[in-house]
């Protein structure tokens, strides 16, 4: 169930939305990096979850959910997520967006089983 | 430039992050109306912007961008958008899940055109 709120804490917490437009570069070297910072950021403490997006045209959006600014800025500061950061300016995308938030409220609807 | 500061305030402003699964209902008449939803809600007062995406599984997000929330709750309850929730619960989602958040900082980067 990825749209339930089972991962989710009572907001507050946090979200950053980056927002991409990829580069014509190599399509398996971003997919092997895209995978690697997946399974580095679940490993970090504080982390919530991820979603990714990439509609036909290039434009894509992740989204990181973390428990608090802590975690956001450690992640933000890794070692190895600093590399990725560099290639991602230097040859992966052609423009992105960071927006950093503060989830206030939440909800979720399921369709019943019979409906 | 789609991912431009230009179109944004300073933060703090609100950003709805809306995820959903599609059902497999009709597909022109999903357009239809998700067409007619950014139509509308581009003319609601605060709204500053609207950007979505879908994967081929049928998962996607829509986040839109609003001043305050007065403007999100004008929104939200809205005649024809609350019609239009009323069609997503009953036939065009499988289920979603929505979070109101606060964006409290941004940045963005854009390639020099000689990079």
């Amino acid at each position: 169930m990825p749209l339930s709120l089972e991962n989710r804490p009572e907001p507050p917490y946090y979200a950053v939305i980056f927002t991409s437009l990829r580069s014509s570069s190599d399509s398996d070297e971003y997919s092997q990096l895209a995978r690697r910072m997946v399974e580095l950021a679940s490993q970090q403490p504080g982390y919530l979850g991820m979603t990714s997006f990439r509609n036909p045209d290039g434009l894509g959006v992740t989204i990181s959910y973390w428990a608090d600014w802590a975690a956001i800025a450690n992640w933000r500061t890794h070692a190895e997520h600093r590399l990725a950061q560099k290639q991602g300016r230097e040859k992966l995308y052609e423009e992105f967006r960071i927006e950093v938030c503060r989830v206030e409220d939440h909800s979720a609807y399921k369709r019943a089983p019979n409906d």
